[in-house]
């Protein structure tokens, strides 16, 4: 099994107390180079007994020695093995609480009948009301068919539940919304539409996530069209705000600007595109996107409807090539592909302080050792080099905008707006090549996002309501 | 506005100070009747001041010209008067909240990337494992339509919200399961099965609820027969093994038994057809359905095939006639059609010792006054009067029972089962005409449903894991 951080294990065993002792057990579990460091009487029994053993092992690959040693035990039988990670997710992540308590006849009757009924009536009279008078005010549907989970692809929607569960914690923990996840059995691209329609009701608000592209873009243009609350696909356009985060600060350090730098994206499948529209949004002009075939440009058919768009708004002067023939004089770098697809050598052959932001999952395009000689800035998505640029930046700030604005659309000047609070996190005093991107844990990055986008909102006039902190009475 | 309990109100005013003093405010409330209890500066202002203002009033009736006087005066803008009941409701009952917290990099790794992705991998490689690993294990949809809720009939999807919310309270108040209120945007049978089907991976159970009929025959038949997970109308089966309950209690009572009686059910919809099936399944033989055109039979074809299949296995003797002429001599009344159907004058030609069920809502089919001289027992689904035949009653527990087996599905001896539990609560020192079914406040019911659920679950063939509780190492 595969052993996460901490090094220590839990072993459940049944013991058969007539043909085995404890003591017999810790002597085996010792001599496999394991420590039991706490026991659990799950279940007692005078002839058959479960506990958990918590073991201590120095070196993880020694679990799996140790398992089968106590597993071939006579009077032994081994229920399980779990890291503390499996033991966490226990039952999932996530659960649903009442908010106020239900003790008497008189609490029930107006949380449910009779009480309950002229509450209906008045959303029914006014269905406006649905969004202060029900949990739509702050929830938030994270939704994924399970087609493009992490680097992991299509595993299902039962395997993305663990996935969907951690990021509706996120968004609770991070910024006081309440989201659900949501799982589909279906990867049909008009069914995941007409459901999310139809759950539409129940949520102020769509995150839609790990949904494999092309499929991702005709969901959630046709969602957002239909819908009347905020559809998001996070893996787009949240990548792609905090993307434009890094960008921003990291030409603050070589001291270019967005109108005169050549960027090459790499990887032009959903967050590659989102990110691409975002920084001509933030004024670049020359952006060459490369896929598998080399450069996208206008003299090709592309099978991928998606493609021949992108060819029309970017490439200016219709580039042709490979990465390293395009990526000569360029910029900035950004790699949403695979991991190891860019050499030293072609970092060497970018124009004078070159940024590189490698996204690939789980490693990057170019590892930190070997662009080290070259760049002068450098991200990843990796929590273990510095200047992580993690979606999480962006996602609860933005939807806690969109929801307290009552927004019925988060527009590309909300998240044009959210990219720039991220960025302003990091102080001019604070800015260096390896902080170019406040982290996940600053507090000052949700309120400020909230900020940014709330005002826009208004400003934009997609919101329907003003928060309270941003009416000014007198 | 409708005034519920309390008799105190909460009004919302907005005071420009320089053309209104708190004082005059103060005035007219109270020569309107009204006296302030409490007050809230929600915003403060120099010029402007927004402030909540609790009064109670000794006549509910008095509000709206309290509220108009108020909204009257110069200076004063009176933004919202607002009920407890709607208090209570602002931004919904119910809320998502987190198991464990994420405080830094170390949680964030494990609820999320990079651990998350092992846990994900275990349930692809065993989907069952979603059971253990996910919200699965305790996640209930309340699924509905907004079609048919409570006696409001169809108010849509947004205005069914705030029940779906209470009974989400209900189930993990009275149970500890985790459930999650879906509204669904369509009315369309087919696609409301196809949504259910995709929304299965994210829940271990789907409650159904007010939805319309016939509507809701062929979706929770469809869906049965689909899924491996529980799928219950509570309409239907939560109110016949309420009403089975009832009626073994009240059967004590009057010394008779299952086989030997005659029963009348009036109101043969969702509801009315599934306590009939459970009347027949706990016994019952002489069985005789009411609806609009009188006693369904065996020589009548109904344009509705459902009770087509209800003549084939109701009225043993092919009874014809109106109510009134099929109660004579009948032991047992069962009403789930409209408020004051059934006279006294018909009660009085049911056989001695009559039993009488009246559901209507809000108003039974005959009032306990004009029952009372006639009756042996009576019992309706209000809590104002003696024996509440209440839902509430059931679909917690037999949720609980369900989810901890891993049933996957939910049979009718599982129902059986559970309503004999419900009855057992009542002990023979207690039992009589006026305490017949135990309050839905009594601590003993849910374990006891629970109980009964899982035992039956496991010898039906249909648990699917059987809980730490049931199992006996020694």
């Amino acid at each position: 099994m595969r052993l996460e951080g901490g090094n220590s294990v839990i072993l459940r065993v049944e013991m058969d107390k007539q043909s085995v002792t404890f003591a017999e057990l810790v002597s085996v579990i010792g001599h496999q180079g394991g420590d039991i460091v706490a026991i659990d009487v799950i279940r007692p029994g005078r002839k058959m007994e479960i506990r958990d053993l918590t073991v201590s092992v120095v070196d993880p690959s020694v679990v799996e020695t140790l398992s089968a040693a106590v597993a071939a035990m006579k009077g032994i039988h081994l229920v399980n093995v779990s890291d503390r990670t499996f033991l966490l997710h226990l039952g999932g992540k996530i659960q649903v609480q009442s908010k106020v308590p239900i003790k008497n006849r008189d609490d029930l009757s107006r949380v449910y009948t009779p009480g309950v009924a002229n509450v209906c009536l008045a959303i029914r009279d006014d269905i406006s009301k649905a969004f202060s008078l029900t949990i739509r005010r702050n929830m938030v549907a994270v939704v994924s068919d399970g087609t493009a989970v992490l680097g992991l692809g299509d595993i299902g929607p039962h395997a993305a539940m663990p996935v969907m569960e951690g990021k509706a914690m996120l968004f609770k923990e991070l910024a006081g919304v309440d989201a659900f996840p949501i799982c589909l059995d279906t990867k049909d691209t008009e069914e995941i539409i007409a459901i999310v329609k139809a759950l539409a009701p129940t949520f102020g608000g769509i995150n839609l996530e790990d949904i494999s592209s092309p499929r991702c873009f005709e969901i959630e243009r046709r969602l957002k069209e239909q819908l009347d609350i905020p559809v998001f696909h996070d893996d787009q356009h949240g990548t792609a705000v905090v993307l434009l985060a890094g960008l921003i600060n990291a030409l603050k350090i070589v001291g270019k600007s967005m109108s005169d730098i050549k960027v090459v994206v790499c990887g032009i499948g959903a967050a590659g595109v989102a990110c691409s529209r975002m920084l001509l949004a933030a004024g670049v002009t020359h952006l060459v996107g490369v896929d598998k075939d080399g450069a996208i440009h206008r003299d090709a058919a592309y099978e991928n409807e998606v493609w021949n768009e992108y060819a029309a708004m970017t490439n200016p002067h219709n580039e042709k090539g490979s990465l390293s023939e395009v990526i000569q004089g360029a910029d900035v770098f950004i790699g949403l592909s695979r991991p190891r697809l860019l050499s030293g050598e072609a970092v060497r052959r970018m124009n004078t302080d070159p940024i590189v932001f490698a996204m690939a999952n789980p490693d990057p395009e170019i590892s930190p050792e070997e662009a080290g000689p070259y760049v002068r800035v450098y991200a990843t998505g990796r929590s273990d080099y510095p200047n992580q640029l993690n979606n999480v930046l962006a996602f609860p700030g933005i939807f806690r905008g969109a929801l307290d604005a009552r927004a019925s659309s988060i527009t590309e000047s909300m998240k044009l707006a959210a990219a720039k609070a991220i960025a302003s996190i990091v102080t001019d005093e604070e800015l260096n090549s390896d902080y170019i991107i406040p982290s996940v844990f600053n507090e000052k990055v949700v309120p400020a996002v909230r900020k940014a986008v709330v005002m826009e909102a208004i400003h934009s006039g997609v919101a329907r309501k003003v928060p309270g902190d941003f009416r000014n009475l007198d």
